[in-house]
């Protein structure tokens, strides 16, 4: 909707510090006295992003997850989050759910707010971390030569979502209760030229990571290690909510974590993407868009 | 309604980082290095915080500045700002009303995110800033033989929400565009036994500082300073939105900003809050509680 977009724009004409990363990039950095602060800010709404059928636990263990991926891909460690909470249902769960998660990353809860709505309720986390290590790492290092790496593999939230979805019994964990690589993004970040979580799908993400580092990136879609069977492999790589890290490193350097090359940087063709040697003509399709 | 508080409860007990003040003191302290970060994060929701016919951009103005607010309260210098946006009509006054707002107070855009959803709309702010002095002031300070000081006037904001609601065409600007106190927090912080901002009226405040600070507090009403027909003043004291400071100072400490003397510590007796003599049995209809 071109509204959006406009209004969207503005914001990002607002956000001319050199700190404000935030918009185009998940997360803001901000040096303070000698350490270098990252900050994210995420909502969830109901409707929109869970399903009105979660456990409110889950919509709290996903809250905090997301966010602390976003620190993940700076290398960051957490210190702590900041929650905006609307008033409702479930609100016994979703403290459960909020206790299991800051407690299995140790990370407090600092403060927020909480308030009175209505349906669709929504929620805010804030997350503050400190960067690990310099530069921080962003989405627009790429440089033509590079390596294209993923941690783990994609589909496994697909496959959760999916189970839930038609109520088939099988294993939700990975779509419910996503992992945020906070040890694998520290490790990273004094290596990788960028770097930045997979949370909209690994297409769509790949292509704005190309597009922030104005180069063309390939990916060999047989090397992607996927969650899913071979038949859903093309699903898997457009599907999001998997949260690994997707980076790119100079020719000939392994990383400290468990990864996979799954394609390499090159000098910005006439599309930002090429899948198996095809260019994708747009971003349609590639993944979720918001 | 219980289930509310013993939710809130339940967020308090999983903030028992030391840091934790945000949930029940406005704003969270975090010492990063060096630093003292003081963190806080307001939402506000269509239909409960502001009214359905407000300009977005007056929107935006109470967002930031009412966060702001909560770090003019710490002492404590402003670095930036994340948004939690829901987008909908308006956008376009709303960012007129935030560029408005962060030109102001020279203060950052740095991030956020922007989500698709439904009325009632909600925003979020979180806003992050430097503690310019230590220790950082808090609620909890306040020591008998103390005195109680009030910068500005309560009751504008009060006209100006009346002006609006009526149609007067009376001024209503201090309603609408509420203005943080930050000099004026950065020069007292280091003098003050305890502060915080005046956003849900003078004697709900008043209380809340007894209580944090287990003391009682004698408020002389006819001592503070209104905005208001005198007829007005008991309402004034009641209500919110002035975004004031409040503080207590040692005995014979003169504030080095303008500010009036309206009260005294006193030891705890039986209630928290005397005014004019009288003692308040409870915290009904002394201001908004949320």
């Amino acid at each position: 909707m071109s509204g959006e977009s406009a209004f969207i724009d503005s914001l990002r004409a607002l956000a001319h510090h050199p700190a404000a990363r935030g918009l185009a990039d998940d997360a803001a950095v901000l040096e303070v006295g000698g350490e270098t602060i990252i900050l994210t800010h995420d909502m969830l709404v109901e409707n929109v992003h869970f399903l009105p059928s979660a456990d409110w636990a889950d919509v709290a263990w996903k809250l905090v997850a997301t966010n602390l991926s976003d620190l993940a891909a700076k290398g960051a460690e957490p210190l702590g989050v900041l929650l905006g909470f609307m008033l409702g249902n479930g609100q016994e769960r979703f403290a459960e759910g909020l206790a299991e998660v800051l407690e299995h990353y140790g990370v407090p809860l600092l403060g927020g707010d909480t308030v009175h709505g209505g349906a669709p309720r929504s929620f805010g986390l804030t997350a503050i971390g400190r960067a690990a290590g310099r530069p921080v790492p962003a989405r627009s290092g790429a440089q033509p030569g590079d390596t294209l790496w993923l941690t783990g593999e994609v589909g496994a939230a697909m496959l959760g979502f999916e189970a839930l979805r038609d109520a088939t019994g099988a294993d939700s964990t990975a779509y419910r209760r996503p992992m945020a690589r906070l040890a694998e993004g520290q490790a990273l970040a004094p290596l990788v030229t960028a770097m930045m979580d997979v949370s909209d799908g690994l297409l769509i993400d790949a292509w704005r990571l190309a597009e922030a580092s104005r180069v063309s990136i390939t990916i060999d879609s047989g090397a992607v290690p996927i969650a899913a069977p071979e038949t859903r492999r093309l699903d898997a790589l457009r599907w999001g909510d998997d949260y690994e890290l997707l980076f790119t490193l100079p020719a000939g350097r392994c990383p400290p974590v468990s990864a996979t090359r799954i394609g390499a940087v090159e000098a910005r063709g006439f599309v930002p993407l090429f899948l198996d040697g095809e260019p994708l003509a747009n971003r349609e399709g590639l993944g979720w868009e918001h």
